[in-house]
């Protein structure tokens, strides 16, 4: 039998918040947070929203919402991503306390202690730390700048997985996008097997490049066994992480379990920011201010490509980011992320090393800098710092 | 091993659900909904705090709390439980998304499947579906008007509980506060073993009279070994269930654990609404506000107290409540409340029989009726309707 203080091993969550301790000291140059910038909230907009809400608006943002979400922002969301071309007629969408409760809600449906979970490697620090609270037995499959490893996918099968989570859009933290491609080949693999899929899109809107439709075309919208895959989807990247919303958009089998599951977690979610995120979205002020702060992170990723090309050493490597709020680099052979960390937390600059993001906590030579959270100039001041460290310790 | 659709039969949430909306029609008088009243809500009070926000206070809104809470919340928070005699110093507080995900994280950290878990019977509704998700054995305990049963609850003890999860004030559905003689006879049988007691306090502050303090002392205030004691109260009832805004009060070595089950859960509670909870709390607002919806709770239970005394047949029996929203009422011998309330469906009232509120779903010869959320007006006429069919039925 299990025992949570067993699971407790597996959270790393503390060192993170030391981490973020560190990295919101003002004199500290951070790309160690996977948040939004304050300066681009819609600070405006919300002011004007909560001030134009009708009395009955106001009653249903301090009163209890139904357990699946506030029904006029099901409505608009579901025409939402129904332009996006998600599935929305035969699915049913469930607002979620933040998609990470959307992946915990996922993971009790079908997750026994000492169950194989399929993780990519890396994977978010949030979804392993939820399989790791109910003593899942996290397997995690190799990424390259296409997507998943399918060979290693294939293989892992045989483990008998009871869920395989994937970020395939703009990944935390690979940078990365799958292929159209690859997107098909995780299909063609997965619809032979009745092994539920967990997309996790969290990053899906914040793509540099419209053109690049089909490295942002959810598996869910590919798939022709959809039935198959809960799509979870955030407000924190399109609003603010401070709303905590997002959604499940799952099939009618698994929609029943997830509604019994969410309401023993917090009977419904904040029915204030429900009230305030159907504003925003039905207004179209939404979509304007993705397309705004879409301009924003692309800029700062270019901006820290080019710091990154001109201050680190050429050993470095690393796959341009299509979207998204992270730059994955491999270091240099040999070189070890905790050491040149501790250098750059003593120059003030500070992000997060690789192992933070592997399955088992292994080190794998890889550093996490996020361009979603430091204007330009830091980000020249910031890269220079850790590239001098790494120049440093290559000539020791 | 288990699985989760085994844990889903436990859980009768959505019946819950199906009454809830029949409850919510216009032309049905409800006694059914354990939330506040709509037309009581602050509103201006709301609107004043949005509109004189700072820029930092708005960012701050927008974007992710630490885990345990938005800062000045905590702060703010502590000193309004220590004011109220809660033993804050030695203890840690958690902001949680509604007070049952607080009941959710403790029932984690110590519930493994097939585990006892002791309860008050009847108990609140949301913890039972907490601790059948958790596919706990479910002891109920019995309530008289003074509080839980001592004698059973030491028989109990023989059954190697995990926890015991008790709301001494103001309880959900009984309407009941435990006497001080009986807390204080729970706290010496319960202070002789380290069973964790989760204390739910969401009604405390809805006390009808001031000088009856010693029916509204919490157990975690009173206890010489609080350390075992988890606390949770809500911002549900005193301000809005919209807000999803709870806590726990724990002591060192579950709190770091309880940490670790939250940052897995939603990764931090609300950011928005707590900086409203915060200015609401911090401005005075809410104990301004408190006051002055706990005398008309006070005016409205008087108010069904005297119509049930009028219009029910005498047999039926109850405690009149000393704070809350509950009349908790017991229904003349043999009289099934299953066909009583789809007769006073038929004649436009609804209210939740007792069944739902007893860990196994027994029928129980109880109903609740909630009266926060209906005026004075509908109170007459829907006890008239509930009484007319009882005298009916007695009769046939």
């Amino acid at each position: 039998m299990y025992s949570f203080s067993e699971a407790v091993k597996g959270l790393r969550s503390s060192a993170i918040r030391d981490l973020m301790n560190l990295a919101t000291h003002p004199d500290m140059i951070s790309f160690a947070g996977g948040m939004p910038d304050n300066e681009l909230f819609p600070l405006k907009e919300v002011q004007e929203i909560v001030a134009g809400l009708s009395v009955e608006e106001q009653q249903a943002a301090l009163q209890y919402a139904p357990t699946i979400g506030y029904p006029p922002l099901l409505k608009e969301l579901e025409q939402w991503l129904k332009r996006k071309g998600l599935p929305v007629e035969s699915n049913h969408l469930i607002i979620t306390t933040g998609s990470l409760q959307g992946i915990n809600i996922f993971a009790k449906l079908f997750v026994n202690p000492h169950d194989v979970v399929l993780t990519e490697n890396p994977s978010f620090i949030g979804a392993l730390s939820v399989f790791n609270s109910y003593l899942a037995d996290v397997h995690g499959i190799s990424l390259d700048g296409e997507g998943i490893d399918i060979d290693q996918l294939k293989l892992a099968l045989a483990l008998n997985p009871k869920l395989l989570y994937v970020m395939p859009t703009f990944h935390n933290p690979a940078g990365i996008s799958y292929s159209l491609e690859r997107r098909r080949q995780l299909l063609e693999v997965m619809n032979c097997t009745s092994i539920p899929i967990l997309e996790d899109d969290a990053y899906g809107d914040l793509f540099f490049n419209n053109d690049g439709a089909s490295l942002h075309t959810p598996l869910k919208s590919l798939s022709e066994k959809e039935q198959q895959i809960c799509y979870t989807g955030s407000f924190s990247k399109i609003f603010g992480p401070g709303v905590r919303l997002g959604w499940m958009l799952l099939s009618d089998d698994f929609y029943r379990k997830a509604e019994l599951c969410k309401q023993a977690f917090d009977a419904c979610s904040p029915s204030f920011t429900q009230v305030l995120a159907y504003r925003f979205l039905a207004s179209g002020k939404l979509d304007e201010y993705v397309t705004k702060v879409r301009t924003i992170y692309k800029q700062r990723c270019d901006y820290m490509v080019d710091a990154v090309t001109r201050h680190f050493p050429q050993e470095v490597t690393f796959v341009r980011p299509q979207g998204g709020f992270y730059l994955w680099v491999k270091l240099p052979k040999g070189m070890n992320e905790k050491e040149l960390l501790k250098a750059t937390i003593a120059d003030g600059a500070v992000f997060v090393i690789g192992s933070t993001f592997d399955p088992l906590g292994a080190d794998n030579g890889y550093i996490r800098l996020s361009f979603s959270n430091t204007s330009e100039d830091k980000i020249e001041r910031g890269i220079r710092i850790i590239g001098n460290r790494m120049k440093q310790m290559i000539i020791e």
